[in-house]
């Protein structure tokens, strides 16, 4: 079990604390009475029980808790209410475009009270003090959030060094529980680059977060051989049911990327063990967030799928703490654990009356009680559109090496809003350019390095995104430093680009020149420092604006952004060209 | 999750090798066929898989393990068996009379592959070398010997003492996982002496195991406050379930000490979730392990009286796994485990057909194939003796200080074979002596330290044990570093323990100055060099002789070492006096 500087282990004298509590000797900070606790490792609800705390722990839970009670004391009566532990997301990114301390003001008012973030996203931007200083802004927190450390799997050679060294001090951080996810594909195809990092992760008692989406039976047990221990790509019963059987942990999404409860919820049926079931977010956009809510959201979500409520409740809680070894701390309702709950109305209404995190009532009926800290990032961090110039219209032109008036192309096809795939075509060269073509619905999109070797850049083409008008541009783009952008024309593509160089980060949408819309995210070119209300309007106007100009996808900025992801099928961009994730190798837009 | 140098993480270049042999690149050691598979995650049994092993581990579990095979390729066909994965042995007490290497010729060809001992027993004569010896001597073995460290609760002051320092040493080992078995009513009356153990330990990732036997409610919960996270002392399902709550991991016994199966399997009729609950012996006598075995007959046990079977496999595999968070490398049948597995005809007969260990047929049909490697210990380990001078009768005479011809006694009283309670009665004084009473069965006890300060004892009376003539003596008397003997008379109490002496160690019966019966245990004064066979036939002896002189116990061995216990209730002995286990305090054989 590994413990951290957020889930500290307890002195001797903290210890003898909360023993004189439990005993009557001490009284309790806050005591709990009259409540139906939902008691996850035997998966009961026992009535009538009462939960003292003192300092930020459990001392006691039981039918005399009133002998906890003196005179300064907090008590709350919960009669007729029902007390879970407080919710967990096992794996989520929190650094999507929002800083912690906005994610917490809807979060913890829901009743999350352990996140454990993926913190890749500043890696290829900034490197170890990028995810040093965005780890940092996670720390005193009224919620624990716990990290797990970029595994680096990117389709941009430049993103994806790590010295060992660094890995290295990242994975001796106590607030780090593992090796974030490392796509299988990856896996499979550079053993040697990604197997050391495992090895590291392993020797210093980490997990390794696994991502093993269309993987199964033999590919699947090579992987897990590793000793890869999660996955949270499974989309069907089937495929949870094969990584449950492979012994993995199994991430349940119900999120922003994906939302797969009512098709994994199936799974019930199959009557099997449930204790390795998880539900997480992977990651919830700002909009969702705010208006749906977090992990009771989803706790509720399973519920309502048909899962026994006691036992969603366990996927939100002990087996998320089960599976990161932390369950002697966080996860259930006992002596000795942090004192993390929520007071809900019964285990069917996932509404939480009172929260308490680390023994203090941080919210209450939807209201923060206590604000979230807010950090302040480096100046590395904030100025990472490192562009050595402006861009042209004519950075975007697409050469053409000889004289031929024809050339089969190779072009991402947008298959769904994510996935793409790759599409052959002869296509015309005209003054000795390649150049878009609206009516076939292809226009250019461009990947441009934007910290390692800024301004170096790849133009391609690409099919199905329905831009009519005008260009886009973001500086998230997945699992890289790029600034990826699309666009109907060279100059709004150029003026997108401008703008997010003079904002030094963010999300753009230009249009004979003009700037349409836009969401600033100075830090690290990947998050906004504005409040999440703020974000969530101007992503709506990105959306409408974006939408006007013909893109019909649900979320045309997670469109763009994701086609340099590592991730998901198949063609995707970086500044160094066109991936193919079935072979990872790197291709050319001309297919020679 | 804390891994260890028998429980090895893998480098980057064995992941590498377990792939290419899940993909059918390498080819298999050894590949089972054919099997029905109990999934201990998932709680089915899988029928016609095949498990294809490289090594130490296992690289594949699946349909296709026929592309596993190659020439060299050792195969098992499975048809119509069960595979289960290697039972695990959560608390015991290897150091039971004989060495691992005796230990190990029964658990091993029954199907037990990890075993968690206590090394509490040579800690009290030998300190961190003879613990260190002990530890040494589980290494390298056929099968994964795991240990947890002495917690040092002892009636004996000179046998508790571990410095910091030592403690911290023993818990940097790999192959310690845990604090051992820490007596809750020691924590609770000396929270100073034991809370700065447990922090070390936990700040070290390593568990508190308990032992809570009796407690309940706010004691049980101030006990579990501090952090404890096993107990394997309840003994019905009552307080099975009140720990099982609390968060507590709850090994249910049986073994030589206790059987508490046929009373805790009624836990089943309560429906609730038994991940928590876990199969131990918590120590076989010799004669057990040669009559009844190991973990494979608790196993059956637990599905004879009961139980599910494949949620018995599971307390005896995963659960315990996963309580020690070593469930990444043991307790399951999956893709980079280790395989230790067991071929048995069905899942409700535990016979283990063949024992496959880290990768290897260790035993097949009942029949070694592998020999446990034998450990030379230390000269120091082998002296532990260190009586300063041959004892005389008179050392054993009670001299009163006053000039009253009765006092006011306290008496260890029998009240089965190992509870005993406190007994006041008037007595005798006669010539300035008090002395035994045959027919009232009250007999003297004496404790006789013989490595802290050689030759340091206390004597007592004892009622209760039957014995009515000659002595019986003991150098493996628990928790302390003493010898302890009992007996009607002075002149055989001396003869007694000088032979133990003479011996350097072992339990000795006599009786008129002539050895009735002996074993010899020379490593420690605790475990004998004999092969076990010898030493379950010498016990027998030891037994038949002292039923002769009138104990009617089941084992009087074990009746008269546990009286310097510091486990069972209530008045224990020990070489500063007699100690009452309700508080801890030392007190003289006569009231004051």
């Amino acid at each position: 079990m590994t413990y951290n500087g957020i889930l500290t282990p307890k002195t001797a004298e903290q210890m003898h604390l909360l023993m004189k509590v439990a005993l009557g000797e001490e009284k309790a900070d806050l005591t709990i009475v009259n409540a139906k606790v939902v008691n996850v490792y035997t998966g009961e609800i026992l009535p009538d029980l009462g939960v003292a705390i003192k300092d930020k722990w459990i001392a006691y839970v039981g039918e005399n808790a009133g002998d906890t009670i003196g005179p300064h004391t907090e008590v709350i009566d919960a009669e007729d209410q029902t007390v879970i532990p407080g919710l967990i997301d096992g794996h989520t990114h929190i650094a999507w475009m929002f800083t912690a301390a906005e994610f917490l003001k809807y979060a913890m008012v829901g009743g999350t009270t352990t996140v454990v973030t993926e913190s890749l996203e500043p890696y290829p931007v900034s490197g170890y003090e990028g995810v040093s200083d965005f780890l940092e802004s996670l720390k005193d927190q009224p919620i624990k959030i716990l990290a797990t450390v970029p595994a680096m799997v990117s389709i941009s050679p430049a993103a994806r060094q790590m010295p060992p060294d660094v890995l290295a001090k990242l994975l001796s951080r106590d607030d780090v529980l593992g090796l974030g996810e490392s796509y299988w594909q990856a896996v499979l195809q550079e053993p040697t680059q990604l197997l050391p990092r495992f090895e590291q992760a392993l020797a210093c008692g980490k997990t390794l977060e696994g991502h093993s989406a269309g993987a199964r039976d033999k590919k699947l047990a090579a992987y897990v051989s590793t000793g890869i221990s999660s996955c949270h790509e499974p989309i069907n019963a089937a495929q949870v049911l094969e990584r449950l059987r492979a012994g993995l942990h199994i991430m349940v999404r119900e999120g922003s990327i994906r939302r797969d409860l009512a098709e994994i919820a199936k799974i019930k049926n199959t009557g099997i063990d449930l204790r390795r079931l998880i539900l997480s977010t992977d990651g919830v956009e700002p909009r969702d967030l705010v208006e749906k809510g977090y992990m009771e959201y989803v706790l509720g979500k399973a519920i309502e799928h048909g899962f026994d409520p006691v036992a969603a409740v366990q996927m939100a809680t002990l087996n998320v703490a089960e599976h990161f070894g932390i369950d002697g701390l966080v996860g259930g309702i006992a002596p000795g654990r942090y004192a993390d709950l929520v007071v809900i109305p019964d285990v069917r209404t996932i509404e939480a009356r009172v929260v308490v995190s680390n023994g203090k009532i941080v919210a209450r009926n939807g209201k923060q009680l206590v604000a979230p800290r807010r950090h302040d990032f480096t100046e590395q961090s904030l100025n990472s559109v490192r562009l050595p110039r402006q861009m042209r219209a004519s950075d975007f032109i697409i050469d053409t090496v000889d004289d031929s008036d024809r050339v089969n192309l190779r072009l991402i096809n947008m298959v769904t809003d994510l996935v793409t795939s790759e599409l052959e075509t002869q296509w015309p060269v005209i003054g000795g350019q390649i150049g878009p073509d609206i009516d076939q619905d292809v226009i250019k999109i461009a990947a441009i390095d934007r910290t390692h070797n800024p301004g170096r850049k790849y133009v391609g083409l690409i099919k199905g995104l329905g831009l009519k008008s005008g260009a886009m541009a973001c500086s998230a783009a997945w699992d890289t430093s790029d600034i990826v952008v699309v666009g109907s024309n060279d100059e709004d593509m150029a003026a997108a680009v401008n703008r997010i160089h003079a904002l030094q980060g963010g999300a753009v949408v230009s249009e004979n020149g003009e700037i349409l819309a836009e969401l600033p995210m100075p830090i690290f070119g990947i998050m906004s420092d504005l409040p999440i209300e703020s974000i969530v309007r101007r992503l709506k106007e990105i959306k409408t604006v974006v939408s006007n100009l013909g893109v019909p996808y649900p979320d045309p900025l997670l469109t763009l952004i994701t086609l340099t992801g590592a991730a998901i099928p198949y063609l995707r961009i970086c500044e160094e060209g066109l991936v193919n994730l079935k072979d990872g190798k790197t291709v050319e837009l001309v297919v020679s």
